[in-house]
């Protein structure tokens, strides 16, 4: 099968660890070997993964730079996360996986100029401000903050994303064989120029989940998988406690009371992708990705199921599957 | 002709700007229509820079960053820069080339790890120390300092590039037909396990030209195009003015007394790769690359040229010398 695995922030760095390169290092080495698992039974699999912390990291360092004029947009600062996440997940999955090529791109994504999100941003980004912090930082960096819990916090937009503008090269890798690690952080956002075709950074963050889901979709994959710190999407039941939702369909899954800003973006780019392909879509543990894709762990989601056929030994995963066509759905 | 162009970074910032996005951005958007040429004249181009300010700069914001106990080494910070160096070339040149790939790619070259700079550091890097914060950097960070005229820097090793990891991404890139932006920065330094195959960052930089002509001999290049802000190699003759040198052979190139920081490394880079392959390797401005290759400007270096036929107008350039099988000679 060919499987987009989209690695939530928990890949690299947990809450409350320090951001050095060295924690980074050590949970992408137990990420690698989940993934290289996937690779050597025989999927196609490109990678992409989050960069919440280190973007917000490396914005209150050009922020606070004395060097600089202005710090550095989040399209240049989104690039060079890539570029530090692409060489450490690159680095260890090379190791695991000799002899095949392992990749990571900087990679675009489209977004439209005409967004909505541009004139409502609401994607907090970095740490805590005082009031005067935030009127100084609208005033002199057009900023907007607005309130998180009790503090003031920067909000920048988080347009949809529209294409992946390095996908025929992610193509070309496949092609030759290689393990691609792309469109890290959602990917850098970019507006094309309709007229010159120019490509033009914006300050905004895409979200990687949904990313994950457009990426899957285009590269006509046969399974994407969303790997978190969580065996499955888990729901109460009646009145019950919350249990692991082992099976569910994309209007299942939407209905679920889940948190905004950590399984609820999860589980719409599952809903979306299992919906617009007919594919199958996956929330499970990264440290279990091929378990994920087989069913027999993790949170499997598929559109339309037949009637009485909703267990995971029923789900058609697994090699034998290779390259089937994806029937795109009429959304 | 397939080409390796390698950028100086002059290319992104100039001595005494500050180094804001924007000032980057604006050099790339003229280097970029040079280069644009170069693939548009029906080159197979392959592109590589400098990162000598952009590692110096995060190196230093990373330094000075609270939320780290570590600074980040060098080689996650040399990926970084190639993250953001790449965006920049890579939506500049795919604005002007429209229906082109063009892919920057996250590279990593090998070193050995028994290489002597390991032992003799004397790459400087980063600001001026005091002889307080030295010492203070020597005990708590491990870092070697040495003086820099009046003061004392901090000085890396830079070990000889040994082979680019990705070199058969790059090819499966060429063969789809991209622009490829690779190795910026010299490649991110890593030694490789010989037991286990496992990729290990090393801090380090590697020297940009020496990774050019290694990057473009070991992708059988037809040119090594060096560009820079100066439209030739200047030097003495006798007793007169310094004057631009229009063709060269290697010998004659290493015995000018050139600038050891500036035109130095591009002269051994590109003596080295015309002797290493017998193709044409030039030295010449950034802002007409495709000039340099067909020696209406730069200095052209070929070894062992036929007596009285040293002109660049018999240099055998342009599209008819396409992919023409590179005679490697012993060393």
């Amino acid at each position: 099968m060919r499987i987009v695995a989209a690695l939530g922030g928990n890949a690299l760095l947990q809450r409350g660890e320090h951001p050095d390169a060295a924690v980074q290092q050590h949970h992408v080495h137990d990420a690698a070997r989940s993934l290289a698992e996937l690779v050597l039974a025989g999927h196609e699999v490109v990678i992409t993964h989050g960069n919440g912390p280190q973007i917000g990291l490396l914005a209150q360092e050009s922020e606070s730079d004395p060097a600089l004029t202005a710090p550095y947009p989040l399209d240049v600062l989104g690039a060079q996360t890539q570029g530090m996440i692409g060489t450490l997940l690159a680095r260890e999955l090379a190791g695991r996986l000799p002899g095949r090529m392992v990749t990571a791109l900087v990679t675009h994504t489209e977004v439209d100029a005409h967004d909505p999100a541009f004139e409502h941003p609401d994607k907090f980004i970095g740490g805590q401000l005082t009031d005067h912090q935030a009127r100084m930082a609208e005033l002199d960096r057009g900023w907007t903050c607005a309130r998180d819990g009790a503090h003031l916090r920067r909000v920048v937009p988080s347009p949809e994303p529209r294409a992946i503008v390095e996908l025929p090269a992610i193509r070309a890798l496949l092609a030759g064989g290689a393990v691609v690690i792309a469109a890290g952080g959602g990917g850098v956002p970019v507006v094309r120029n309709g007229d010159t075709g120019l490509l033009r950074g914006v300050e905004a963050v895409v979200d990687k989940d949904r990313t994950a889901a457009l990426l899957a979709e285009h590269l006509d994959a046969d399974a994407l998988l969303i790997l978190t710190d969580v065996t499955h999407v888990f729901t109460r039941f009646g009145a019950g406690h919350p249990g692991p939702l082992v099976t569910a369909t994309p209007e299942q899954l939407r209905e679920l009371d889940l948190p905004a800003g950590s399984m609820r973006p999860k589980a719409e780019a599952a809903a979306a992708f299992a919906e617009h392909t007919g594919n199958l879509a996956a929330i499970g543990p990264l440290d279990d990705a091929l378990g994920t894709v087989l069913g027999s762990t993790g949170t499997t989601v598929r559109a339309l199921p037949a009637p009485g056929d909703r267990g995971p030994a029923a789900l058609p995963a697994g090699p034998s599957a290779h390259h089937r066509a994806a029937p795109h759905a009429t959304v």
